[in-house]
């Protein structure tokens, strides 16, 4: 269980299978984020219409609404949210440095007041190990400290000093709830550093120290630094990540962050942004984003994303869901969600092919060529 | 085409077959309601799961947004909507007549100011069939004077005379555009006349005059006059009612004014409260409604309606439903109404199925004792 076995490499890009308690999950991966439970819109009939694997949600989230005691007396994760294939939880790190002003750190964790009933409650490296376990996802992560995408050195160093130490803390805690069950979850450490690559890679140098473990995941990028810092920072990286386990990069993307991210060496991404976008109007298409509020669409007979697959492509007209959008009826979010979700997992699907035909480079070119060619409306 | 078979009765309920140019309506029937061309929340594939058959579409939302042009040039409502089986448009007569205060009537029809941009438009007898006969629906409906439910006398009798005058209006125009395409779309009469038995014995008289007619809408009730008016009304008029058409009575409604209707002898109805309550998360059962944010639901695993077999029943706990609205999901939205649209469905297949065993009253007896019993929270 847990194992990351790679079926092809095709420059830096890789193609293998991560096995998991609920299912085998293909890589490159693209992971729907179901922050609450619920991927937005969409059911777990739609996922799976989607051809998605791996699925989110969040640690953050679920304690503070219902409470991972609550999720448990339902059956845990999967049956709660009715999704039976892989999931994985965030930490909630994020979440909670995101809670600016309501939150307090130390050494000891992170202590926060919850948006939702404004109720003080504390998130540290254990009790994340234990809301995660209670939750049950086949894949947990471990608690971080998140800076701002534009820190400087000496805070980027310090929070990734306190990553490791928190990472420690949390391995003795799921070592000792895993005991009876090992091949329930994984703990998987995330690698801060900010976007200075000698701090990325003593980070990586100390997580993996404190190992073994069965996947990385790089965190604390795409959060508002500048995309080259951010590619400069994943390409030193990459040269020094162990090849055998699969990577994580959190929070990418939109499809040309996706396949960038795949072209160095990434296995596995996530990003709201699909859903996001969707229920903002906002559809993927190989051409670009289409904005379907745009009134050229008004009496266009043809589907979204004529390429497309999906339950929104193959049954309505651009004149329809732009009908639906002006109207504010509430398919037209579900719509534009199920269609950009299922986008991305298939942009992942045709990495994966192109990798494992040895075409990549050239698939991924031309690919990133024409979506970048045209400015759709 | 158009024909009506009766199959059974039962006291006064009826189970038929109307048949549609695009699919046969059995009766006793729900109809879900979409107003602005998609049933709120659900999507046709939803809707199919559900076992609808004939769906409601409004003509005067279509009309204000986008217009039947540009539904036209999309295809028709069928390929619009993306619903391949029967059509009804509502004539529009009750949404302005709604827009008090924004409407002056006058024995040509309606002028009006749209709810969506403030624009000056109107509603004529004729408009509405043309706009109808564009929109494409098997079913049209005549425009009619809606009044209030409390109206009085002198204003009822004005009500009905004039959409009287109004269908022979209509009917001509009608007949002159579906003179080369009869079998495309069938014009159904409204019958008005308010709380007052002799005047809805008047407007019948004067309708079947105008005929022939291939059904019968019985509208103006469930407008907010006492229900005891509504039944004594209706029970005075399907004395006279011929029994070889199909009865449509308008804007009914709940699960126990369905059943009432059905046991009165109607055969069609519609209400947008499956959908609308669904949002609200009230939920229909045969222990009368459930009210899913009710804190008491927090941790059960139990369905909805453990009775029910539709994919909000057969998928999700309450426990996980009152997450969804706890923390405003859209997925709650659409599972809720889907449950209750199926719910409705169902009601009326299984009305169906007692009236053909010679069961119905015995049956709807124990359906309304049950579903008036319990108070749920």
């Amino acid at each position: 269980m847990f194992e990351f076995t790679l079926d092809a490499t095709d420059g830096r890009a890789r193609a293998g299978v991560w096995r998991l308690p609920h299912g085998p999950v293909e890589t490159p991966c693209f992971m729907p984020v179901g922050t609450q439970g619920t991927v937005r819109a969409l059911s777990p009939r739609d996922l799976a219409g989607c051809g998605a694997s791996l699925v989110l949600a969040n640690t953050y989230h679920l304690h503070v609404r219902p409470g991972e005691e609550t999720v448990q007396r339902l059956g845990g994760l999967h049956r709660f949210m009715a999704w039976p294939g892989p999931l994985l939880t965030d930490s909630g790190g994020f979440q909670v440095f995101s809670l600016e002003g309501r939150r307090r750190v130390s050494e000891e964790g992170v202590e926060f007041q919850s948006h939702v009933d404004g109720a003080r409650r504390s998130l540290t490296p254990e009790r994340a190990v234990e809301i995660q376990w209670r939750l049950g996802a086949d894949v947990a992560m471990a608690f971080d400290h998140v800076i701002p995408g534009p820190s400087g050195r000496e805070a980027a160093a310090d929070a990734a000093a306190r990553t490791l130490r928190w990472l420690v803390r949390g391995r003795e805690r799921f070592a000792a709830l895993a005991r009876e069950e090992p091949e329930r979850q994984t703990l998987v450490p995330i690698l801060q550093g900010g976007i200075f690559p000698d701090l990325r890679r003593e980070a990586l140098a100390g997580v993996l120290e404190a190992g073994p473990w069965r996947a990385l995941a790089v965190g604390g990028l795409s959060v508002g630094e500048p995309k080259p810092q951010m590619a400069e920072v994943l390409a030193d990286l990459e040269t020094v990540l162990p090849p055998r386990l699969p990577r994580y990069l959190m929070g990418v993307g939109f499809p040309d962050d996706f396949v960038a991210a795949v072209a160095g060496g990434m296995d596995l991404a996530d990003c709201v942004a699909p859903t996001r976008m969707g229920r903002n109007g906002a559809a993927f298409t190989d051409d670009g984003q289409v904005n379907i509020r745009n009134a050229r669409h008004r009496e266009d007979e043809a589907p979204l994303d004529p390429g497309c697959d999906c339950e929104t492509c193959t049954t309505f007209s651009r004149g329809y869901l732009r009908h639906l959008f002006a109207a504010e009826e509430l398919l037209g979010l579900r719509l534009l969600s199920l269609h950009n979700v299922r986008y991305l997992i298939r942009l992942a699907a045709r990495a994966r092919e192109a990798i494992r035909g040895g075409s990549f480079d050239g698939w991924s070119r031309a690919w990133l060529a024409r979506y970048r060619s045209r400015e759709q409306a």
